[in-house]
């Protein structure tokens, strides 16, 4: 058997094993793992390093424009490349609605965004922040077009869709198959707290953490996935930075509701105590939710370990620390109309890899796991995040001995900072192959503008969660009536 | 020493005793408890009887609309008389703002209301539907006039005043001292049930149960508390009906939370299947939160009996099963148009003793302590809820052994119906004093209309709950910053 | 009514109350409570002082040798007296069973040593090592004594009765209505753990700690409930010194076992780190279970507070310092034959008082609670542990302003040290009454050695705890069959 | 590139992807695996069939005396044959020390049972019920032969080997990198109450199962976990048959506790129920946990597809209902001198799917990573579990639509009765693989006796389980002193 490509002599890793063998790839997937395999037009020597699945970004903000207008700096060219370089084969940025436009307006501009430029095949998550009836009704072709998941908000005034928002959204997904993301803060709580901060003229970027305590995310997360419940929907929590977040995740998980969450590097790498930083150089480290402290990150390190979350995602919001970005408000605007998020799509994986494998927090199987192929799997991906034939080859190689210190220069995105800036690295990945074409290799970008592919996404799999009784079903075994779900 | 009144040869009971002794009483205050004690212009023989304090009713509905504008059946004679041919010498029914309506109009309205009527010693709690500026700022009068708890809810579309009304309505009751009571139930999830159960033509009374499930109660007790904790106010869950929701309180108090609850006889003794009962009978048993099932009544007896809730109260919601109460939107209305609430006032502790006390279920102590004890020291009675001396003479003697079955001649309030009839009932209160007043003697009534008194109360007294860092705390203690409370 | 003694102008203390009232004592019993009572033979003017029930010592070593023989410094005389001076009325030392010694000869012993020397009332709890048939035949006539309590012990080789020893004794209480306690501590690991220090040569005092971790005390306390709760026997857990351990005893109250358990002083004031001392000073703090850290200590605070512990007891355990106690095995013995106690019966309540009452821990209902009610009902002491008519009059009159530092001199046991000197303490008893005999008063002592009575307790009172179906009642249920419980 | 076998067409299976692939295999080893794979000396058609790992079976008794001395009705031919057929690749049985036995002569007598018998790779778990001082020297010779696991009984009297023996054998696993198995119930609570069963006359094996209570298991799995946490060595909890001990054991885990554990199908499909079957049949399922309810199996359920449980094991105990195996103290003997255990090896697999997988209740990676893959990691296999180049060909083709109903004459083991016989199942192997041998085929065996091999396995890996600080480390850590793990 003849292989346009071989990779030779690595050790490749799946969440369950880890084993030397080669890969051969046809077409763009991978057509035999095998012990040994001679010849290939291209034959990539991968001894001594880790031959993984490609990253799967499901959670990151590329040529999307923040609820307050900002349009975030990397499109789908510096996004996908930076996704590229930081180990991902494949990423899901959002497709978000503006109040007012239909969906098939928004899927034809994000198209028209994504389409020319990605490096990296792309599909997107559908925010929706408003839903109309007509909206409703747009979703089914929506799905039938391969975009299976939805985020809504229950924070930030011009995205939350209140309680009875959800329950809608969450039964039309459970119709079609669909899964919700949720970012789950309480709004009213964030707004009462920044007007009393406001009262006391306490503005500056330091306050931002305060003003968003882990009570307002607990009690968002315990809010939504009741709602979830109550409809029998599957749901997953976005960025969990609290403890008690996840424990609420992990006891429902073993009630057997359908659900799934993920937390994200900065929670496991920074704290509050980052944005006491003099100036507006704490307005780098404005997210929401916010930092914590170091509890919270060996509390979220247990869960990540223990299975309470799918994935560690970056939430790759990037919004430069300019005019442009974080102070499209004036340079001194008080915080909470700083623009919220920070970059990291290049840095999710390096992190976890350094922080979690060579650290021994947690083995290669769960970093794969973790990294891509949970996302493959709880996103639709069904021919993604796994080294077995029939797969697309999207790979990637990694050096795990190598050693680099964090700086802004080596990063690809549109950003003027980094979070992890001066952070010592250790394991690198060196080869990114996407759908069998190398995209990054030895520093260098390998693949064109343009070059990624839409990938439908088959409905989610909530796999033998047996959910709850949702109230149609009550109705149906009490009564005997049928009601809509 | 001489005394006006003697009660000689009972066992009194207290929280944590049981004891033979006379008491004496003086200008409607207890005077002596003794051994023995001589004489006394009247000398009431209770031997082989149980001296109790008098029950203190916190949860009743009374002269006051309801969010619909359906008048409770009974007003302060009725209500009064009927709570204390129920063993109760104090109660505290609600006053009820209607949104725009000023709080002195609704102080004034309600001690119209009240004073001239009422045959026993009562308060208010202040219900405030509509927290708006200057609504808050007629509040710390209302405390100086001794009205130290308020009530808010979180459903009902016209009552229910938001995450942001909470918080501001928590705070200045934190500040002054007052104790905020919540109906927590999501109100969103209600009213979205409703439009599913409509849209399916299920609109038959039954209905309502499953229309307002165990999530609803759940998420807005959790909601409730996060918001409480958040400024760390001392906060009163009434009716809990739920394991779930007992289980939040019982996690919260652990933590130090400034948290109280209630639970209700109804749902320790009636089922939802109460609700199939055929035509408009059902609607007897509408509710909110609803009946719920066998299993809960089983868990809601452990938590009262290890001590979750302080209180067991009535919920008394005097609504007739007639054109004026229950059925005000027609005979066939359907359930969310029906008026909710059940009567219960003078059931309440007859129904505690014998199925608690007399079936083993709780001790003596457990029911001076859930009927009059304890709602005495929460809600600010300080000289009710006990029998010792300089206490207010407020005493219920009852017969521990007498068996009756409850039938609704004998009841005494303005109802066409009891929930409770046709139960067998061991232990029934034989004379109640107020004050110092026989108010119920031997089934009779002793006392006049407006012979009760209004009582100020006391400030909420959080005892040695240590309760958590409000953000204030927090600012001060972090950046040496002060917020408004 | 006239009155051999009348404490006047007192504020007296109930776990539910605090109000002003004058007590009339005759024939050492509380005759009566009342706002005013003239006269008097003896009238005691308790104005801006708390008049509470006197302290009931639970758990202290009297007259007793240890396991290994050496005996406690403390006889009935300075015990009572020590006990006295720190508030408290009447006490429960421990009459130990000798391994081979019959029971009779047991009480017959300690009846010789208590009654011609103590100054308080007085009862024993019967320490079991040797539960032989024979043994377990005697039983029934000590309950029919009025001793209804045994100890049994989880750890040290001459007491520990194992598993089955624990079932034989829990069956046996259940049937007679005794109540079992138990100090838990898994005997294995602790051996274990001095064979592996000893093999090190760390022998020095402040290895105590360690080589008892909590572990030990939690997978002991565990194991005793799972015991109990196979017979559904009633159990209460001494000397609760972890975190662990508390979450256990309150997850199992909730669950309706018939559990009861205390804390000690030393728990709450003290750290391994006081073991550290120099030389032989650690030696000082060898307690059993060990002194832990601060984070439990909190722990502790917070189950306190929230009703996990009935009592507050000292565990006195008079060794002094010296050959004849510490340090029978040599002054530099290794640690696991030197002496494990330490004194505290006389500062028991000051501690619970300043750091509990006075820094606003707890309340002063929970004080009494604590100190003095729970210890009666629990223990059986149907007489004692209240100020209402017919109990005995144990009082306690406190100066709750009054600040002292403590020092060994003001000490009245027979100890050379005290682990509480140099302590401020905010609260001091100034006049104790046992019976209606003033014991202590003004620093005096004015009881005479013998004066004190043995006092017969009734059965223990589980109040409503339902308990668990045993073993007798699954056979029954399933099979129709009768088993020995 | 050539291949002896392969396997066409099928569709592969992992814990996390399901694929079609075809499987080469030279060597006994799986050489490659690829979308399409021509030739092969023998090729095998999987079209329309599952493709998995073949079956680990990690706790079965084969031609083992149990500690009464009744040897297994499984030698190493009918117990592997019988194993091959349920869709087993390899077993792991015990080798069991008799007290006083050196451990070099425990491994001589199996190897002299196993190695000429068995059809089937395998490996020891070594019993150690004799923890001396010469055995524990030989323990590292054992590890060095590659026999990594070991098991201890915490029940039956010449077992079990105490606290101290489990710390000492814990701490040598720890050492060496074992792992120690336990058999987790308390001896003491089950002696006792076969005493008063005894004592009543109640010795049908019936009483097997309420003799031995949830309790017993609880507690000592509580304890087992507490002994492996203060050594912070690695345990594994075999037949969890309690929710109780499964939530503990999900509890430690989020903890870091190195901690694994399996349940039975014996405790998902049959209940205490069984055992009520007339006259002696009921000893057919007596096994020891017992058979437990309904609830309990739905929670164990829960937890399988939570992640608590490792695996799912049979612990094929063969012993016959004739005098024999079950009665070999007589035709009625009383219960506890029945032999304990059921056959089950051929039936874990056809049950686990049918029940879990054709029911929904676990996904078919679950099935995967519960009969094969985890125990292969945990176990030391390290080349086998998985379907990836390099590792053995362990394999088993599965027609997951095959239905049929249990016979005794279809099995191959040499019992005289099947617990599972009746029951409908969906799903059976249809060929399975060991090492490349094919063993059997469409009903038929096609390996000889002694084809299998011993396998060396790797020391047990705890992942990323951070454990606890065990004394050495605090002592280490606190006063600069070493002692021995």
């Amino acid at each position: 058997m003849q292989f346009e490509t071989v990779i030779h002599d690595g050790t490749v890793v799946t969440p369950s094993e880890t084993f030397k063998a080669d890969i051969g790839i046809n077409g763009g997937v991978i057509a035999a793992v095998a012990e040994r395999i001679a010849g290939g037009e291209r034959r990539i020597d991968a001894g001594g390093r880790l031959v993984m699945p490609g990253g799967i970004e499901g959670h990151c903000h590329i040529a999307q424009e923040s609820s307050s207008g900002v349009m975030a700096a990397d499109d789908y060219y510096s996004g996908s490349v930076s996704a590229a370089f930081g180990g991902n084969s494949t990423f899901i940025p959002f497709a978000a609605q503006h109040r007012g436009q239909s969906i098939a307006d928004v899927i034809a501009t994000y198209d028209g965004r994504a389409a020319p430029n990605s490096v990296l095949d792309y599909s997107y998550h559908l925010i929706i922040s408003d839903p109309s009836p007509a909206v409703l009704e747009e979703l089914p072709g929506v799905f039938a077009r391969g975009i299976t998941s939805f985020k809504v908000f229950m924070t930030y005034d011009l995205m939350n869709i209140g309680d009875a928002g959800m329950l809608d959204i969450l039964t039309i997904a459970k119709t079609h198959g669909a899964l919700t993301m949720v970012h789950a803060e309480n709004n009213e709580m964030v707004k009462w707290m920044n007007r009393r901060f406001a009262a006391a003229g306490l503005t500056e970027p330091k306050y931002h953490a305060l003003s968003r305590p882990e009570l307002a995310e607990e009690e968002a997360i315990h809010r939504a996935v009741s709602l979830a419940k109550l409809v029998d929907a599957a749901l997953f929590i976005v960025h969990v930075s609290t403890r008690g977040g996840a424990e609420i995740v992990r006891r429902e998980k073993l009630a057997g509701t359908k659900l799934f969450a993920e937390t994200c590097p900065q929670y496991l790498a920074l704290t509050r105590d980052d944005l006491d930083r003099p100036g507006m150089e704490g307005a780098k480290y404005i997210c929401s939710p916010p930092l914590r402290d170091h509890a919270t990150q060996e509390g979220l390190w247990q869960h990540i370990r223990a299975g309470t979350f799918e994935s560690v995602s970056s939430d790759h919001a990037p919004y430069r620390a300019d005019a442009t970005g974080k102070f499209m408000n004036g340079a001194d605007a008080p915080y909470p109309k700083i623009a919220n998020g920070m970059p990291g799509i290049a840095m999710r994986l390096p992190y976890l890899f350094s922080e979690g494998v060579a650290k021994g927090r947690i083995t290669l199987g769960d970093f794969v796991r973790l990294s891509s192929t949970n996302a493959a799997r709880v996103f639709g991906l069904d021919r993604k995040g796994a080294i077995v034939p029939g797969f697309d080859a999207d790979i990637a190689i990694w050096n795990p001995d190598e050693k680099r210190t964090v700086t802004l220069e080596a990063q690809h995105d549109n950003m003027d900072y980094s979070p992890f800036e001066g952070m010592e690295i250790t394991g690198w990945p060196e080869l990114v192959m996407n759908h069998g074409r190398t995209v990054v290799e030895k520093g260098e970008l390998k693949a064109g503008r343009g070059d990624g592919r839409f990938i439908a996404r088959k409905p989610v799999d909530t796999g033998a969660m047996p959910g709850h009784r949702a109230v149609e079903f009550e109705v149906a075994a009490r009564y005997g009536k049928e009601i809509a779900p």
